[in-house]
């Protein structure tokens, strides 16, 4: 089932998307709903960020090719890391499917994305095991960790190298079936691919995370994990296209603009 | 004017607090609301965190005395922040004034309390000027960024050492005409003194964070701005009451004890 969070005629509403066609809900797929009869052309609604979270959990480094790139232009040795110790991300910087990402006008030429798979919880849950951690899981989104490479090394937080206004794309939808186990994620700039990785060859793979993390917290319905990304990005340009595709799951598309 | 938000009869609302009495409204501080006639008294509602934050911003290290005790512990030289780099806490964590902060059986004894002054985000917000900086802020609050000093150094990130659950306790409610310049923040356990410092004896002041994060990020209705802290704590064992008293704003108090 693919859930989508869409606004049409000012109003913003859940529906289950089938084929080119989107079923209205009264409620949400985070509690109770009910189909309410209306029925959508995909094309005549605006697609929304596909849940506003609860909390927004990153990752951050969880692919050896990445942390050994990363590394790299640094000029340092790669460290990976030993523990699945989880970040965070801001709601301010979530932006939809098909929405600008806004480079702001002194940002550096260190314009890169950062495609990788996003947990959507659907059930509150602690102290999970390895065998039911999946259960707490709604479905798969993709998201764009977009970042500005100078400001995440001269700050002493990521807030505005990771969270500045629009730098997280989330979307388009949250498919409930999705397995990450034979998925590749590909990112295309302006159509042509960058970079291809397989989607679960991460460092400690979702129910890791998701086991150790609530040893300590609490998931709540419509919390977001960002799983980390893997490979490198060339620096964007002001015009680009990025698309962020997962086999079997969909394909985020934005649009990078410096503002002027 | 003081707002709290409280439950009765399993159902939470805001209300204006008037000496001990609570005059219930519809709607919220964040949009429309109107007084509907219930009025209650403080007694006799549970008090809630006074916001679910949209997003929960914290300033971390923006109090001279407590980076020196902090570098000083480590034996390392203090190194002030240049600059207003804000950072970030989880919602998970959040617990109302007068809830217990639940210390996990793994933890080690080094558990401190941090005092903080809390702005809660009335109005969107973005480019603030230092001039019209406060024009956003509904009113403040009162935090403590309860830490786990041993996880604090050994994770990649806070995620446990900040964000476990039941470490960010905010209340008891959120006053809209508290002046933080006269203020004085005193910390309590079991009754007795242990920190008191300038409330606005910052290393940058609420308007200096205000305008800075809004160069990069849109400030929503319902954000949270924590502000750092002052000094240092003890070790804190289980069955310890720590209040944190804001002069003119209010009393946020919590009994910290360890899982069994």
């Amino acid at each position: 089932m693919r859930w989508l969070r869409y606004s049409y005629r000012d109003e913003i509403h859940f529906g289950i998307l089938r084929g080119e066609k989107v079923f209205q809900v009264t409620g949400s797929p985070f509690d109770a709903y009910q189909e309410d009869g209306v029925v959508l052309e995909l094309g005549e609604v605006k697609i929304e960020i596909p849940v506003v979270p609860r909390t927004f959990y990153c990752a951050g480094l969880n692919y050896s090719e990445h942390v050994i790139e990363v590394a790299k232009k640094q000029g340092l040795e790669p460290v990976l890391p030993q523990k699945a110790d989880i970040g965070y991300r801001a709601n301010n910087a979530l932006i939809a499917h098909m929405e600008n990402v806004i480079i702001p006008q002194d940002a550096t030429e260190k314009i890169h994305y950062e495609g990788e798979l996003v947990v959507v919880i659907g059930k509150k849950a602690k102290h999970l095991t390895p065998e039911n951690a999946l259960s707490c899981v709604l479905g798969y989104t993709i998201g764009n960790d977009v970042s500005e490479r100078t400001w995440q090394r001269s700050d002493r937080t990521f807030w505005r190298s990771k969270n500045t206004d629009t730098f997280k794309p989330m979307g388009p939808w949250i498919d409930t079936e999705f397995k990450p186990d034979e998925a590749l994620t590909t990112v295309k700039v302006n159509g042509q691919t960058h970079t291809t990785y397989k989607t679960n060859a991460m460092i400690f793979d979702v129910p890791t995370f998701l086991v150790e993390m609530t040893k300590y917290l609490t998931l709540w319905p419509g919390d977001v994990v960002w799983m980390g990304t893997d490979g490198s990005s060339p620096d964007l340009l002001s015009g680009d296209v990025v698309e962020i595709e997962i086999s079997g799951l969909g394909c985020l598309q934005n649009t990078f603009i410096r503002e002027s």
